[in-house]
Order: structure tokens, then C-alpha cells, then sequence
């Protein structure tokens, strides 16, 4: 039996902490997070707690907070004895150095409470100095995951970035898509097979392979009629830009 | 039985011969384009031909070329009884008026020719003119799909342009995150749990809702050290435009 602790309400906390609760050989001791009201909304009442000081010992502490409120919390946590992660992509494992026993629990997903995810499929990267700290992390992964990887502070930070394009870039174009068939009184739904082939192809072929459209054929006339249909001055700048990253990665002259 | 045509040979005449042949009730008469190696690629020998004034007259011909090439293909088939559509997102009926029949059928997907699709889930947005020509566009069309609908230029033109940033500017996003762990020599699948759920999540939320990252958090810091990162111009410059774009549309402060 494996016992946790989770630091943090948002969304990281809440699927981590459902995750864990299903696995018989974890054991959630505790939740901690200032909000009261949050934590209500998804943790078992004996668990909440709002005291920071009052943090129980553990074998697994997972900070599950902003990347710029995990410092503050790593200092309530410098009595503890239990292994301290924190679950950032962004954040070098060294910013918890000061405590006795720290690593990295980084769940490489997007996360939101109104969906549920199947944790099993998600890649988890876990990071440790001490190879004991390591082992308990694999273990503890591996009761929530079948894709747990060994990664470094520095293959993290690539992969956070490269998971911002991948995710947050993917999803606010697929919000701008869905914009513009709404100003015309389209339905998105329409568009949807084309974006699940979008994904699928990526199995037969690499991204740079897939790619068709008016910018990799250097098709200037279309993609000036494109200007002109759109109206909003960030469409216009983002139609602008990655056609012309595509006309660059093709060779096509701009 | 209802008889077609096909003229070009690139992706879309590609996918569309073996779904229409694939049909009982549809025959395929002919494919005609200047490039008779292209066509040997895929087309049953008899039927291919390369003389644009020997196009036999049937029900449907079909017009897959690229957009800048229709008006001048058109121009071969002034004779013909059949109904001439072409199969472009961005191209207007117009192009063709002045065909005794014509009108448009376009298969709102993205196209590899490595690649199968399943034509059954793939909108075809149909036009014409005449009444009856839409009828048997109709027809035709759900020989090979389960989704038709009636969708006029104006229309089509804004389901395209959106495609384009579903598919091309998404692509391209993924290509862009592919390089990016590949200089850093980690595995891209590692990133697929990841870009399958972005789809996903969209069929529980809007892609408003499902937005998360630093631009949505307004996170100033994350945002410097990602584009400190990066090492392309481009992008530095697609990082810069969408995380704009995102905070713009989310009220965060730039």
C-alpha cells in the first residue's frame, strides 16, 4: 500500500486524485488546497484539509498546483520525510532541491473536470536524484498508468513545449475554425471527420508527409481570397503566419 | 446504374475512382488526364485516357484537378449532355456556368493517396443549378456516403476556409511539434494520448471550454521561457501570434 497525498484543487489534482482513490493498493490520506470550496467539490470530507502547516506525512506528497505557486508550497513541506513531486511540465525538478526527498509525477495530458479520462493510456514521466525515490515513483505510476517513462527536467521542458503546440495551439485553432463556420451559421459538427482524419493519418504517415492544402501547393490566389474572406485582424495574422511557416517548410517561394 | 467520368489524377480523383468503383450501382467510364504514368498508377487500364477532346459523355463528370486548373478543363467539355461538377472547397458553381449542366461535388476530407478513408462518414457537400441535377447529385453522392448535404458557394467557401485550419494549420501545428522533440531526440508518440484527446474532448465541450495552457492562464513567465526555447524563427513568431490570439480571446492581459 502506497500512501498519497495531493496538494491543490484544479484540474490535475482532481483527475490525480480520482485516479488514485480506484487503485486498491494506493491509499489518499489527504487534500490539501486554501479554497474550501473546491476541494467540496470532488474530495471525500475526511480528506479535505486547508492547513498548510497541518500537512500529514506520507509516502508520496504530488504538488498539483500553478507552476508559480509550487516554490511557496514547497516551503510548508521542508519538515516532511515522505517524497515531495511536483507535477509540472515546465518546472525543473531542482526548484524542490531544499527538501530531504523530491521528484518529478508529471502526467502528460490535458486535463479538464467536466471530462473524464482513462488514466491507463496516459504517459507519465517521473523524475528522482535518489533511485529508491525513483523506484517508488515507477511503482506508484504504474498503478495508474501502462506508459511510465524516466524523463529529464530538460526532456520535460520539450516536451511541455512541444505539447503547447500539439494542445493549447491545436485546440485555439480548432476554436477559431469553429468561429468562423458560426458566423455563418454552419455547423462545426461537419467538420469533424476531417479532423479526426487529421489525427489518424498521423498513424501511417508523419505530420510533414500529411500535409496538403493551398500554402503547401504555393497556392497564392487561394490563400488571398482566404485573407479577404476572414474579418478578424488575429485570423488574418495567424492565416498569415502558418502559411507561410508551411510555404517554408515545402520550399515554396512566398 | 449511374455513369462518371473522372478527370485528373491527384488525390481526390484517386479516392474518389476507388470509392465509386467500389459501388454496384455506379460505373466508371472513363479517367482522363494529360499524365498517363499518374493515372497507370491507379486506374484500371481500359478506362484511362489522356485526350481531353475524347471525354465520352455519360450521367456525372466528375472534375478533380486543382483549383487554378478547372476553367481551363471546362472549356473541353462545352459539348458534353452529361452534368460536369467540380470538387473544390474554395472554387464558386460560377466557374462553370457556362456548361449547358453543372455543378458542384465536394468531399469535405483531406486526402493522401498512402492513405485509405472510409468514404461512408465523409460529408459531400453538393449544388447545382437544375433541380434534377441535384437530385441525382444526390444520389450519387450516397452511393459512397452516409452524410450529404445541400450547401451553397458562399457556404462551401467558409466550410474551407475553416478546413484549413482544422486540417492544414492543425497539420502543420503537429509537424512543428514533431520537430521540436525530434531535435531534442524524444519519441513523438509519447505526444499522442495527448493530441487524441484534444479531439476527443470535443465531442464533451466546445473548443472555448477545453482550452488550457499558459495563454489561457495569462502565465507570462512560461510563455518567455517557451519562446527563449525555441530556436526556429517561425516558431518563435506561430508561438507568439496564437498565445496572443489565445489571451485576446480569453480577456488576459499581453
Amino acid at each position: 500500500m502506497i500512501t498519497v497525498n495531493i496538494i491543490g484543487a484544479g484540474n490535475v489534482a482532481y483527475h490525480l486524485y480520482r485516479a488514485l482513490s480506484l487503485s486498491p493498493e494506493v491509499k489518499v490520506l489527504q487534500v490539501t488546497a486554501r479554497d474550501q470550496r473546491k476541494l467540496e467539490d470532488f474530495v471525500n470530507p475526511e480528506l479535505i484539509n486547508t492547513d498548510f502547516s497541518k500537512i500529514k506525512d506520507c509516502d508520496v506528497h504530488l504538488i498539483c498546483v500553478s507552476d508559480s505557486a509550487i516554490a511557496e508550497i514547497a516551503k510548508a513541506m521542508f519538515g516532511l520525510n515522505g517524497l515531495v513531486v511536483h507535477t509540472s511540465g515546465a518546472t525543473s525538478i531542482n526548484l524542490l532541491h531544499q527538501l530531504k526527498r523530491y521528484g518529478v509525477f508529471y502526467p502528460l495530458q490535458t486535463f479538464s473536470k467536466q471530462r473524464d479520462v482513462s488514466f491507463s493510456e496516459i504517459p507519465i514521466c517521473i523524475e528522482a536524484e535518489q533511485k529508491n525515490d525513483l523506484a517508488l515513483l515507477k511503482i506508484l505510476a504504474l498503478k495508474i498508468s501502462n506508459d511510465v517513462r524516466e524523463i529529464t527536467s530538460a526532456q520535460r521542458k520539450t516536451l511541455h513545449l512541444s505539447a503547447i503546440f500539439v494542445n493549447n495551439f491545436t485546440n485555439h485553432l480548432l476554436h477559431l475554425g469553429n468561429e468562423i463556420v458560426k458566423q455563418n451559421n454552419l455547423d462545426f459538427n461537419i467538420l469533424k471527420p476531417l479532423l479526426k482524419e487529421t489525427v489518424m493519418k498521423l498513424e501511417d504517415m508523419p505530420p510533414f508527409e500529411a500535409q496538403t492544402g493551398p500554402a503547401r501547393r504555393g497556392d497564392q490566389i487561394t490563400m488571398k481570397e482566404h485573407l479577404a474572406q476572414l474579418s478578424e485582424e488575429n485570423q488574418k495574422k495567424i492565416y498569415t503566419e502558418l502559411s507561410e511557416s508551411i510555404q517554408k517548410t515545402y520550399g515554396k517561394e512566398l
